[in-house]
């Protein structure tokens, strides 16, 4: 096994590897199964539920250390806000809602109109959901980003009440780049609560809230935790997608430029000390060139502490070739996926799981993140084999309509009345026969006569 | 209140409430909320999980009463269930499936390419679900109607791995229609197994069972509460949505058959005891005769004690007029909706939450249950509001693609590097800015040229 010294946590010849040893290489660390905060969460849940307002408000003096006397913000600080930041900051919240209006704005579903069988109309049919929640994480590391991305789209879908809710700031207020984008995109309200209470206000509604249908956006253990149970009652409210740490999957090849693979890893491994951060490469050179870049490039980061942390865990895998690369990487099932390649579109075909994929050399990362156009908002830990990321139909729900003449229900009712009768729903059979032949149907000695 | 003798529960005018009365006329009997069962399901999880087929065959003595020799149907059995079965039935479940094909079959989406920016593009594109597993309640009511409505859509989406499994019947076996509808619509291995353990068997695996990605389909409350428990286990699997009592809201007007409202009330009711029926009519005479009718048919079913209980529950409404019988259902957000009123098709606009809608004298439930087309796999107990009906994007996952020239990042890297610096996000920062000027990034005095 091939090992360098290295910030990656390690590094591995992937076909040295047994196969258990290689389930094992993209195994996730398991997340916090903590019992003690699932009742903490529960505790809020129902605090919420029972009082309201005031609970909102006792948590914020509690946990943000402030005194919130509305918890709506005024129109007049959502209107003063773009006095409040730089002209460079108001420009690109501008052309981030203008790319990721484009790009979902071109997802508007198509009604789908079939007739089966003469005389047979079958319609899938979109409606946006009514009422959404956008939960936007503040506090010391507010996210202006993440309002483009939620907001954005359920406007397009039609929504009839778009909120937001996010934790006050220092001062109790909400940050200027949050309220601009909120303003930017048209958001009917914003309200300031945090953490697991938030989510319950959405859910449930509290005397300034009223509940929605359904609620999006990231958070931290509490509020993924709150958003989970609240999507488990039939009371609460749906949420957007499970949640877990962000991690990102680069597939790099000789000709990859080692300064900016560095640099798409730092990228990930900045956002916490359990971001997920994978390297594969068929290229040793290519991997002990990315190595000793991120060692350049951490030292000059901010946030260097924690990209470190992240970095620890990580791991560069060395495959045979890029064809195995695309293999592992759908084993992972990576929420980014990065692919620094010659020709990197024509790799697409065999990408099976990602949230969101980067491709070529001028496509990092933090394009996606802010402005490409696409949404940030992707299912992380696995879950990319089976949901989506966050787009239009997010904000939607698809539902069908039938409607049969009389030609067409004689022409499908005897199938009808067959598989009825093999099921043994006799008044699934009924509602057809009294229509083919009302009388038969009142006399069930006769039934046969149209079976 | 106007107050009927009835087989319904509770004859009421909508405006004769209040608000109050309303909200509480539409709600739906609690759940049982058993943490016995919740444990019990746990317990059989964490079994099948340590011990796998044994669990299975073990299960299968103590609650089906049959000794299971091999888990999986032969290949020989499959093929000869056509051998076993009516050809009425085999033409119903063929229809059913061309149906319920040719539906599916034209919501196959497009991907979608947008240039947002010159030099930015970004796509949605869908992808199968690899590898998927559908729960057929079997036993004493099979339903072949239920593999034709998961399978199908499943085959067509794409997935490479379509695995069914259904309770034993009496002989340990399957029964011919269930085998021939998996036959019919192409299921690559049928297995035998009901209840929470079947559901462990797909999310977890065992020795003669893979696991799988996504698992499908309706079950009694074990097998509700074990989907529920894998969906909440990043190492489970996803699910379809989440299970209630089946439901139906009928909205007639005076001219309506009530012949056929009473036909359409009643194979809601004979699903279950728990099922929900509902009729919303502005015609007082209306509502009587359906009540007559209803009362006549139901004398001659089989399942009349369970259909006589569901109904005990029931609800007539009587509202204003039609426009508030739309106002009604879109509150209740039913499972099914059927509309028998003059230009039925008229109403679709006012008509915001259901699972599916059924237009015209023509139309019964059964329609769709069986083999107009649509999927009768619906959200019901309100989920209607939030989530969407069985449909082909259910058996696929979407995610972005985005591919940048340098030409696009000059473009809108200035603003990700504002955004990301307002998020105090450097490393993002610095993935665009070492692209567009590698000397700058790692220095970071000069940072501000490029900010």
């Amino acid at each position: 096994m091939l090992k360098l010294t290295s910030v990656f946590g390690q590094t591995t010849n992937w076909n040295e590897l047994s196969k258990d040893q290689q389930i094992a290489l993209l195994e996730r660390p398991a997340l916090a199964d903590s019992s003690k905060l699932s009742d903490t969460v529960a505790t809020i849940i129902a605090q919420v539920r029972s009082q309201g307002d005031v609970v909102l408000k006792e948590l914020a003096a509690k946990f943000d250390k402030v005194t919130l006397e509305n918890l709506q913000v005024s129109q007049a600080a959502i209107d003063n806000a773009v006095n409040e930041i730089s002209p460079e900051v108001k420009d690109a919240i501008e052309l981030a809602h203008r790319q990721v209006h484009a790009f979902h704005l071109a997802q508007k579903p198509k009604d789908i109109r079939v007739e089966t069988t003469p005389g047979v109309v079958c319609e899938l049919r979109s409606q946006p959901i009514n009422e959404v929640g956008l939960y936007i994480p503040g506090g010391t590391a507010p996210l202006p980003s993440t309002v483009i991305m939620t907001a954005t789209p359920a406007k397009i879908a039609g929504c009839k009440r778009v909120i937001m809710i996010t934790p006050p700031d220092e001062n109790g207020g909400v940050t200027p780049e949050i309220r601009y984008a909120a303003k930017v995109c048209g958001v009917d309200a914003l309200y300031i609560s945090g953490g697991a209470q938030a989510i319950a206000a959405l859910a449930y509604g509290t005397e300034s809230i009223a509940p929605v249908d359904k609620i999006f956006g990231p958070g931290n253990s509490f509020v993924t935790e709150a958003k989970q149970q609240v999507s488990q009652d039939a009371k609460g409210a749906a949420i957007d997608m499970p949640a877990g740490p962000s991690e990102v999957l680069v597939i790099a090849d000789k000709n990859a430029d080692p300064d900016y693979v560095a640099a798409d890893l730092l990228s990930q491994a900045e956002h916490g000390k359990d971001s997920q951060v994978i390297l594969l490469t068929d290229s040793v050179e290519q991997a002990q060139a990315v190595e000793a870049a991120t060692q350049q490039q951490l030292a000059l980061l901010p946030r260097q502490e924690i990209a470190a942390a992240a970095l620890s865990h990580s791991r560069i895998i060395i495959v045979n070739d890029i064809a195995q690369a695309c293999e592992v990487s759908n084993m992972y099932a990576p929420e980014h996926l990065i692919v620094q390649t010659d020709n990197a579109r024509q790799l697409l075909p065999f990408l099976e799981n990602a949230g969101s994929i980067f491709l070529g050399a001028y496509t990092p990362e933090s394009a996606g993140d802010y402005a490409s156009g696409t949404n940030h908002v992707l299912p992380t830990y696995g879950y990319t084999k089976a949901y989506s990321s966050l787009n239009l139909s997010s904000f939607m729900k698809q539902f069908t309509v039938q409607e049969l003449t009389q030609a067409g229900l004689n022409t499908i009712g005897p199938a009808i009345m067959a598989l009825a009768k093999a099921e043994s729903l006799d008044a699934h059979k009924n509602a057809v026969g009294i229509r083919l032949n009302k009388q038969q149907v009142l006399d069930p000695t006769k039934n046969d006569q149209v079976n």
